[in-house]
């Protein structure tokens, strides 16, 4: 295999702190290596004296087997079955914005459910001028738009209201995920069918065994909300919705009904089970916050994380994590290293996108010591995100949804972090 | 199953020539369907009375089996054996404009090799101040960025020099892929090294047998060149490069050197066999145009297509597809339904991004007879996509390369689609 020739010397690169940084390997003789005689590879590397796999080989394919730990994950306590439980998007180990549609979160009420395009329909009905009902070849004939948005569940980072319990980014930032999606407006869909002017609702179904009908304001049908057909370019996948599912951009994951299969236009709200037993935030007295549909600014370091530890001894350390907002761009993140006392503006991949994740780096020179590292969304419209104790200040314990508190890691002298609280 | 309910009538859409337009299906009556007793399902769906599948059943996910035919595809006589060869992205299956990892567009010269990441090591040398050797784990140390590239086979539509060939746009146009990549400029590694005065170009070699080394001038270097590590959020798959491979913005696929082991500064182009005997292009009078690195301009309807025929008969269609330039953003498509006698300007899902591909749609009323329909893109540069009789007056028949000549796709009355040359 490859002869070990590095050897760690001090080079000039300079970070965020001014010093000088190691990284790479200073190769002791330059070389002209493209010649005979590569002097850095000694021996020469099975792959390099074999032909390796034809293009016939995957015509579809899947990651390399080295990365079979980059999948999604269930908490087996945390839900009575697999049929109506969550997975988690394994934010800890991507990077970019991008997530794929094979390790993106997904949560079933009653399981995937396998629908074919011939037999799918799709109803609008309720307070219209003209009930319709659409084929899937009939959707495909409608003007689409394509959009990149994130989808959160609205129990994302639910369990952290108690203090700090799962100890990985994966487990406690990634039921979400975000996609280039592709489809119609709804709002092509509802002037078709002509809302009435009672019409100041839409009740949303699936054809899934729960139907996970959910309430809709019909500003928000009529503005940005998709039916949708595609994410990141091909066919929904089954455990997505295949073949269409709806999109809401910026609000809570469960209104993202799958299997789309009904949008009644009403003159109320159902208050159906999944917008008043579930989906509600319970406050300190017990009562019950309800219509809080927007997944309000948020962010998460994933790496370093638990699941991502630093691997090295100290100097350079790309800090990197991910920050979204319901209510349109991420325009800054900060990034403290020392529990709040010191924050630094993160640098963004790229300007923010209306309801979309943004991938933030700080680069810097890790002392080798440990560090309380936490991140701090702002959005376009000012909002920056809360600590945990000003959210339990308005909420109290008993919530489990919408928590977008600023997240802790202990990154430890040996570069293992953990799941902490500060106060 | 479904009971068959839809009863095709027409309605108020009005599309571009202002007629009203048949989609949709009017249901008889009005109803409240949420409650029991949906006038539209006559009989429960075996969907709809059983689970589905749990969130554990897919930890990484594939397509539906009812997708399968969207997948790469190899053309069994382009190339001696499927080691050295090419496959296709789907494109005509479509939709959007990231190119999911698992379908996109791969081409081997001596097949994709396994190589670990704690095997694998980078080495900048040649005329450099230190010539230093990386391993995965230091490049992860350097600052990253995030980017949306195509990536495009010079050879891609190579086969329409000499007529109408090949009966699909995946096979036409599919040596094309869109993907978020996130990694390090290569710029920064150089400057780790430290480029000598005299550093001129630099070539960039692949760690499998074939080693496609390739020279970029070293103004290309140090611009928007990156050592990348993830595609689309995720790990690069194995047919990618898996760990690392050079993204080279706007230039030749060929350039783009997977499995990257080495960089060398030099004075001079190496001008290897992939830069002489290939990836040149042969003119009409037997002599070679070399370094010609740019993809100009182009595009390709991918929807309707021979692949993809309309399968209704007239009224509301979506004609779609992909348009790009290496030079830039695209500004404007035109798309003709009469062979080039009048062009309609498409609309762009998005402005365009620089060297990305870009989604365009023309939503058109079809009168369902026969069309013979192009596209043509525009960048940001002023430069227009050309006809293949434009590009053959300078390049004669004999190239195979670089050939971005406006595609025609005849669409007969049935829906059926053939690849076809008018003059």
């Amino acid at each position: 295999m490859v002869k070990k020739i590095s050897n760690k010397k001090t080079t000039r690169r300079a970070f965020l702190k001014g010093t000088a940084a190691a990284s790479g390997a200073i190769l002791g003789a330059s070389t002209s290596a493209h010649a005979a005689g590569d002097p850095l590879i000694t021996e020469v590397q099975d792959w390099a004296q074999s032909t390796g796999d034809g293009v016939d080989a995957t015509p579809y394919g899947l990651p390399i087997e080295f990365e079979s730990d980059v999948v999604r994950r269930n908490v087996e306590w945390l839900t009575a079955d697999t049929i109506s439980s969550i997975n988690f998007t394994p934010i800890h180990a991507l990077d970019g914005t991008i997530t794929p549609q094979g390790c993106a979160f997904e949560r079933h009420h009653s399981g995937a459910i396998e629908l074919r395009k011939q037999d799918y329909r799709l109803m609008i009905n309720g307070l219209v001028d003209k009930p319709l009902v659409f084929t899937y070849e009939d959707l495909e004939r409608f003007p689409r738009e394509n959009h990149v948005y994130f989808c959160e569940c609205a129990a994302n980072t639910g369990m952290e209201w108690a203090g700090a319990q799962l100890n990985g980014a994966q487990f406690t930032h990634g039921m979400i995920h975000n996609m280039e999606y592709t489809g119609i407006p709804l709002r092509t869909l509802l002037n078709e069918a002509g809302v009435k002017p009672s019409g100041s609702w839409v009740f949303v179904e699936g054809a899934d065994a729960s139907s996970n009908g959910r309430s809709i304001p019909i500003e928000k049908a009529l503005d940005d909300v998709l039916v949708a057909f595609y994410a990141n370019g091909e066919a929904l996948r089954k455990e997505h919705g295949y073949p269409v599912r709806l999109v809401v951009p910026g609000w809570e994951g469960n209104m993202w009904v799958k299997w789309l299969r009904r949008v009644e236009v009403m003159d109320k709200a159902v208050e159906s089970r999944e917008e008043t037993s579930k989906y509600t935030d319970t406050l300190a007295d017990g009562t019950s916050r309800k219509w809080t549909w927007v997944m309000d600014a948020k962010s998460v370091i994933t790496s370093p994380s638990p699941q991502s530890p630093i691997k090295h001894s100290k100097g350079p350390l790309v800090v990197s994590g991910l920050a979204w907002s319901g209510n349109g761009a991420i325009t800054r993140v900060d990034v403290t290293l020392d529990g709040g006392k010191n924050w630094f503006q993160a640098r963004l991949a790229k300007p923010g996108e209306s309801k979309a994740l943004t991938r933030f780096y700080l680069d810097i020179e890790w002392a080798g010591k440990e560090m309380f590292i936490q991140s701090r969304a702002h959005d376009e419209t000012g909002y920056v995100q809360p600590t945990k104790e000003q959210l339990r200040e308005v909420r109290g314990l008993n919530s489990i949804y919408h928590n977008n508190c600023i997240q802790t890691w202990w990154v430890k002298e040996t570069g293992e972090v953990e799941n902490v609280e500060i106060s």
